[in-house]
């Protein structure tokens, strides 16, 4: 058992209990809308965080990677890889599609056809959809590129066509709830065309989509049938940015070691740097440019987010902190400083592990 | 064995041969200028790589943390950790110290008392300056505390006085050599003069810099006695950009299967996002940000940088790539892309271990 003053190395700390809270939120949420609640668990990473999923009665998941869905599958018995087939690992997929309910996702009939191929087992197949990201996916008018997927997929004993995906990744560049309701607006009317266009020949076909600010903010669902938000369960200071939370939600943080202060300049160097934190950033409009903020000591974790002290830059090991006069003074060589990450979904994939502030230590998938 | 069309999943490859050309050109120039070549080896963090550098007569090495030392410490017995003193850490640092030529950094009296306090055994110490990089570091004019910091290690019988050690990390901000070469020689000259004022009481003592860019342009070294650089062994588009060698030189690149092609949109869709590149990019003034570019195939290997094609954008998983219309042609989903990691210690530091073209594995440090 570890507490957060024992660290002698950088850490990821999270507290269980503001993480239940979130899953619970988001699980009330989806009843009241009756949606189907699918999260993603490519934030936690974790079969154990992904037993308080299962405490609040979740029974199906989606994931990023066929590892990914590998490493849930013993615990996990209906899945989705929400993320292109990538046509390489066609073995570990047949191997995933015995042994439980696999939902994979296609943006083209030539990724169809060499499943049609090569697929053994039963194995659902969601078409992904571009519903104003633009990272991937197919432009919700392309008509020829749909049928010619249904087509091959309906020819196919073993795929078995399950609906449309979209993700509305647009709502991480929002920074107010309308323009976050104005996406989920339009991205669901998309989807809803979509869904009356096939339907009749596709009775059963879902509508999945759901990011985390579009889930955390709109009192809107209708027009999908899932949602599928994964960052709620840690958010993050990005979404703090965004409106998808409040401070107080935010469930993670790093515990990281001062090696120096620098009173004359106003900054404090932490061992704690690019390969802890990844270098997702936020541009802030007054001091620039901000790879985390820094929290107070409450308990046996962080409190409140302290007023324009943030770690201004990052380096392989190195972290500088600008930290105003008033609040340098209180920081000394070898105290644990906590700082909240911009993005910590690719925090906890760098650190690979966290520890609850009880100190019990949670192992992450390892990645091979 | 794995050449790199046996790769299901994001890998980093090493051309072994331009790696080990890289050191030897590095070698012969510390030779050639007469200074103490002490790389640092946090970008390649292994012991198998660390071997070609033995092999060029390399026997003293720099490392960014106790755990690192603590990794390399079988095979190598003169490192400085080039990362200010992390007092937590004072029982590790002591039994490396029983084990081997150890240097630590510090850069307060505050540190170098607890380390006086604490130290059992034989510790070489460099006082870290600021030569301009703002980073961390005492201000050369700091006397008071350099002072400080003597008295205190003079007084010990277990530290001792090894120099002053400084990184001039904003070359990294430079475009041009002739930038490049201004700032190593304000940043020497400014290590001459903390020379010669302590020359008289420690006729020993060492000027110890060199970061890759300044090593890999300059040709000038008077007024430094030790480099450091590190990325060198295997370069990287933000060296290529800053001008520190020549697209030939670069070592490594990421192999990553093509899970789309949107030719409507010029763009592909790799497997490899952000949890394997880690997220440094480039602000390329004609297309915006860069997270890579990509290069050709070549014999087992890449060949060339392919112009106007490079790695846009960069979520958990995915990779989007703009590709000109000429190129897009060429691909097809299932084949592997290499892709030029913008910086390749982080790359590297986040894949935890490469492959060479010739298909052999390498291990790279393990964190815990």
């Amino acid at each position: 058992m570890k507490l957060y003053r024992d660290f002698k190395k950088p850490a990821l700390l999270i507290d269980e209990k503001k993480c239940r809270e979130n899953i619970r939120m988001m699980v009330a949420k989806a009843r009241k809308h009756k949606v189907i609640f699918r999260p993603h668990f490519k934030t936690h990473q974790s079969l154990e965080t992904g037993r308080w999923f299962r405490d609040e009665g979740v029974d199906r998941i989606t994931v990023s990677s066929v590892e990914m869905a590998q490493y849930f599958s013993p615990e996990w018995n209906d899945i989705t890889i929400a993320f292109p087939v990538n046509i390489p690992e066609i073995d570990e997929i047949n191997e995933l599609a015995a042994k439980i309910n696999l939902n994979i996702l296609a943006e083209s009939a030539e990724t169809v056809s060499f499943l049609k191929e090569n697929l053994r087992h039963k194995t659902g197949i969601f078409i992904k959809i571009d519903i104003g990201n633009h990272r991937t996916g197919l432009q919700p008018d392309n008509f020829s590129e749909i049928n010619k997927i249904l087509d091959i997929s309906y020819s196919s004993e073993k795929l078995s066509f399950r609906g449309f995906l979209g993700h509305a990744g647009q709502t991480y560049h929002c920074r107010s709830a309308d323009e976050i309701k104005d996406i989920q607006k339009k991205s669901l009317y998309i989807m809803e065309g979509l869904k009356k266009n096939f339907i009749i020949k596709y009775p059963d076909l879902l509508i999945s989509t759901g990011d985390t600010p579009g889930c955390s903010i709109c009192d809107k669902f209708s027009g999908t049938d899932e949602i599928r938000p994964g960052n709620f369960v840690f958010y993050d200071l990005m979404q703090l940015e965004i409106g998808s939370c409040i401070e107080e939600q935010i469930a993670v943080a790093m515990a990281c070691p001062i090696v120096a202060v620098h009173k004359e300049r106003g900054e404090i160097v932490i061992y704690g740097g690019g390969i802890h934190f990844s270098k997702d950033r936020i541009d802030d409009i007054t001091v620039g440019t901000v790879y985390g903020r820094i929290a107070g000591k409450k308990g046996n974790g962080w409190g409140k987010i302290i007023p324009d002290m943030f770690l201004k830059s990052l380096s392989q090991e190195h972290g500088i902190v600008s930290a105003p006069a008033e609040e340098i003074s209180g920081y000394k060589i070898g105290d644990i400083l906590f700082v909240i990450p911009v993005h910590s979904c690719m925090t906890a994939d760098i650190m690979k592990r966290y520890f609850t502030l009880e100190g019990n230590e949670i192992m992450m998938m390892m990645k091979f």
